[in-house]
């Protein structure tokens, strides 16, 4: 009877998570799992993807979740395989990405006594997860078949309500671990037919109160220099809604690419894509003092925006975010928590209602925003598109992927300097990229397992990376062989930690290249081979043009390679910004 | 003046380390954590190791401080390159391994703000380290300076001491983060000349009292049907001991192959090795009785040897161990906290003193025990030695390495089935083969890197695994290029997940493969190609045997595949012991 217990529990349990939405599961092998991974694989709305990394498991579940925007779950089993989740729940956590974390453990008997596979898994993602919960051992009781639908349908809700997040569930299960797949209740709710929710959950949007938006109103239209800044943020519905904010207040619109703006048919007027350019310019950052900062999403990647932000302690920042605390500036003086779209469309209205949003128009300060980016594209754009000599320049290969990638496909952006790199020279364009990282915790980790999982919801997604996270992840690669998977990756082979040669780090000759430089010198065409991938090496542009060209035409597993260097690289970034201060300054 | 502060708190924390006995440091690359990597770099007498992936490199220093016995020290920049620690730090907490990590962190300032890679890391280990601290912002301060060297004497003693484990530090760490390394004071104390500890550390050897002695002494002599039971403990004192005990008490010894006691240059004449085979058989384990269990160690492998000591619950179950508490029995009566080579020593000596320990000689007991043993071993043996029709029998490369391996060479065992087959088939020798494997938690994880750590510290180390745990730390082979590691692997590949064929998942048909046999086709000759190893897969034990030899001449890093079959193995593994069933019953 136990047996039952098993079956029925965790049946109305894996069920109800499906009933709550879910879709896909992510199971690492193992045999304490047993049960729900078997109930998991029967039930025939689940799909399952095998990963035998649970660290690649949990980052290709990850992105899944990202991608879809909908929550996924985790099963592995006891032991040290719960611990390797634990770099993408962190990264989850901060980027508010749904998980249903599922950890099997041995029965209580069994704890802290020195049985195999057995590490004390209660909480064990700390601070990390949203909700932790120790599940009862299962029981097929009515009471407990109850708490299973509830269990499930929390879970779900906790994970993808503000501010999305990990739930995690532990469960004590005894042996036998095989449940009985002829059950004939299996699946089946007592209390409801076989599609309704146990617990329907409607999430409210919450609004401003009248009061709130006639004041920011007030206080927004009689500011004209404004400046809109958008840093990560993933919701389909906020760019064009920002923009007619910003259109009404006549704000230049700051937009990371990570905030989906600068790729997609919206109008392009007001984006600023290039001032992590000219915010290294003092006397610009002295010039461009602003009243009022609106800040969206998550902190955008440029380090001289922060610190033109920063150096501003006189402007109002007011930050627009749903939940949590995002502002290491220390500079917020005023918190809006609400959704950014709905916030946008409710403020627009208000605005045009109350003053046709003309006040601002003929901004001076816009306009000297939009010099500054005009110059200051064409410089990054010449920069990036010539031919250097001594090399190929890291920042070109995002030039190169602009112009080369397909319309309303994704580019899973690495982090350390491939982000960076982005942030520097991806222009605003009508293709509707979708512009996709880990920007929660910025790893170097788990990088190929979540864009994998990008792959697998998203055709022609694209990875580009530098060689030292693409090592890290090497194991993630065996998720394109296991399923069929199109993943194009693009890595900046440099041989090293790239980035530390822009830091004070290069000033230590001693000790750089070993604790810094780091090369490891692999071949990666080998880990093409192993995992049944095609692999090109490219040592100029119309090479790099061809060959992702084909990859794209192939699909599969393809990679491409670009060997740079690391010393010339800096050199070729260097020589952009004196070019560019002489510019701006001639023009002003 | 900060940069006093991070030059001279850090150093001396980093010099005190040192002084308090860690030779060794693992770090990987990092910007935050720049002050404590590079004065460990600076520091003389610190060896520092390099390892990209902070999952391996957590692995490494596991292997490194089980190989030496000593505190080894971790070192990561901020953020998911701390959550990549967690599964070697499960394993090592369980298997009382010493690490001390130390976690570079933003300061407080930029906490839980969405400053980039900054995630929450204070207490970020749970349970699982046995000392947390948030080291304070770093000062120059005198009495700061003295907080820094009693700290890292405190952390080294704390990892150090039983049950040895992992201390966690987390270092907020503010820009500039260069030290100077010019600073005259650096790595010098006020208070001492250069070579002393500022805090030494004796740690006492608890003996029992005179009168808990004479009650085991009395009690154990008294006892015939008595057993002693050696789960994983590696005190090369502890061989020797427990055997003069045994001797005095005429109990036969099981031994678990990580116990140390299978191979060695002492007497063998009381060492059980074949227990798992013949505690299958009912007739047996109902047939053997005792009185006394005395147990020592981790819990052993074996789950006929588990089923056995539970279901003798009239028998006496008393523990031997320094802290913790082993017994997923749920037995013990008596618990002896004590370290089990001097409660060996000290209970010989009671027990010669008192009785000269014949009370048991010609035990009737004793002898049946030494009947299965040889019965057995000789079945065993010759199951291994065999060439099997139909595939290379996955018992017989632990026969095969027996005879192969050098003396005094350490042979690492992967979990799951190697550590199962290195129990039934490795019988007891006088080479002096030391065995080592990660049985804290079982995982599959992080092998590898365990091994190439081991490697590093012993010449002439054996890495046997299966292809999945192979493949789940694949980025440990990198140790072996970066530090010219000498490790030689043998891969056993029955392609995919081989315990499971022995469990009752077997039973499932629509889900077995895709759950639990989990195939994943990988050809690791390009793994080898990748990491610089030379790779060779073999058919025949003529070929292991020229492969393994050819590898141990050659060095470096060196894997040998043995191709098997799950069904086949599953087959050969039933094969055995209906025939020592046989055997035994034509006997008895």
């Amino acid at each position: 009877m136990s047996n039952e217990g098993t079956t029925l529990y965790l049946g109305a349990f894996v069920d109800e998570l499906v009933r709550s939405g879910l879709k896909h599961m992510v199971v690492s092998p193992g045999s304490r799992s047993t049960p729900i991974a078997v109930l998991a694989a029967e039930h025939p709305d689940l799909k399952i993807w095998i990963q035998i990394d649970e660290r690649s498991a949990a980052f290709f579940a990850l992105g899944l979740a990202k991608s879809s925007r909908q929550p996924v779950a985790l099963l592995c089993t006891s032991g040290t395989a719960a611990a390797n989740y634990y770099p993408a729940i962190a990264e989850a956590n901060l980027s508010r990405v749904p998980l249903v974390v599922l950890t099997a453990d041995r029965p209580h008997e069994l704890r802290g006594v020195g049985a195999p596979q057995t590490i004390d898994q209660l909480g064990m993602y700390g601070s990390h997860a949203k909700w932790f919960m120790e599940m009862p051992l299962p029981e097929a009781a009515p009471a407990m078949l109850r708490h299973a639908r509830v269990t499930a349908s929390r879970a779900m809700m906790t994970a993808g309500t503000a501010p999305a997040g990990v739930v995690h569930l532990n469960f004590p299960l005894r042996e036998p671990l095989l449940p009985n797949l002829d059950h004939p209740q299996l699946f089946a709710d007592a209390r409801r037919d076989n599609s309704q929710a146990y617990t329907a959950v409607a999430e409210a949007q919450a609004g401003l109160s009248e009061a709130v938006l006639q004041q920011l109103a007030a206080e927004l239209s009689a500011t004209r220099k404004g400046l809109i800044v958008c840093g990560p943020h993933d919701d389909p519905r906020f760019a064009e809604r920002v923009i007619q904010l910003a259109e009404l207040l006549q704000y230049p619109i700051i937009a990371d690419p990570l905030s989906q703006l600068r790729s997609g048919a919206h109008s392009k007027r007001l984006i600023i894509d290039s001032y992590d350019a000219f915010l290294r310019i003092d006397s610009i950052v002295e010039e461009l003092q602003p009243d009022v900062l609106l800040r969206f999403g998550a902190m955008p990647v440029s380090k001289p925006l922060l610190l033109y932000m920063s150096k501003h302690e006189q402007a109002k920042h007011i930050v627009v975010d749903e939940a949590g605390w995002r502002d290491p500036t220390l500079l917020v003086a005023a918190r809006v928590m609400a959704e950014p779209a709905i916030f946008c469309e409710q403020l627009a209205a208000k605005l045009g209602q109350e003053r046709k949003g003309d006040a601002n128009a003929d901004s001076a300060w816009l306009k000297r925003w939009q010099q500054l980016q005009l110059s200051s594209q064409e410089v990054l754009t010449e920069a990036a598109a010539a031919e250097a000599a001594g090399g190929l320049f890291e920042g070109s290969v995002v030039y190169q992927l602009q112009q080369l990638m397909n319309r309303h496909s994704t580019l899973f952006v690495g982090n350390s300097m491939p982000i960076r790199d982005v942030d520097s020279f991806w222009r605003t364009d009508d293709k509707g990229i979708r512009m996709m990282a880990n920007r929660g915790a910025n790893g170097i980790d788990g990088l190929v397992s979540t864009a994998m999982g990008v792959s697998a919801m998203q055709r022609g997604t694209v990875l580009l990376l530098g060689d030292l996270s693409f090592y890290h992840d090497l194991n993630g690669l065996l998720g394109a062989k296991l399923h069929g998977l199109d993943l194009t990756i693009v890595i900046v082979n440099n041989d090293g930690g790239g980035i530390f040669s822009f830091l004070p780090q290069a000033q230590l000759p001693n000790h750089f290249e070993t604790l810094f430089g780091t090369p490891i010198g692999l071949d990666y065409e080998h880990a093409a081979k192993l995992y049944g991938g095609q692999f090109q090496r490219v040592y100029s542009w119309a090479q790099f043009q061809q060959a992702f060209q084909q990859a794209q035409a192939s699909g599969g597993l393809q990679m491409i390679e670009l060997p740079t260097d690391r010393a010339v690289n800096v050199e070729l970034h260097r020589s952009i910004w004196p070019k560019l201060a002489e510019r701006l300054a001639a023009e002003s």
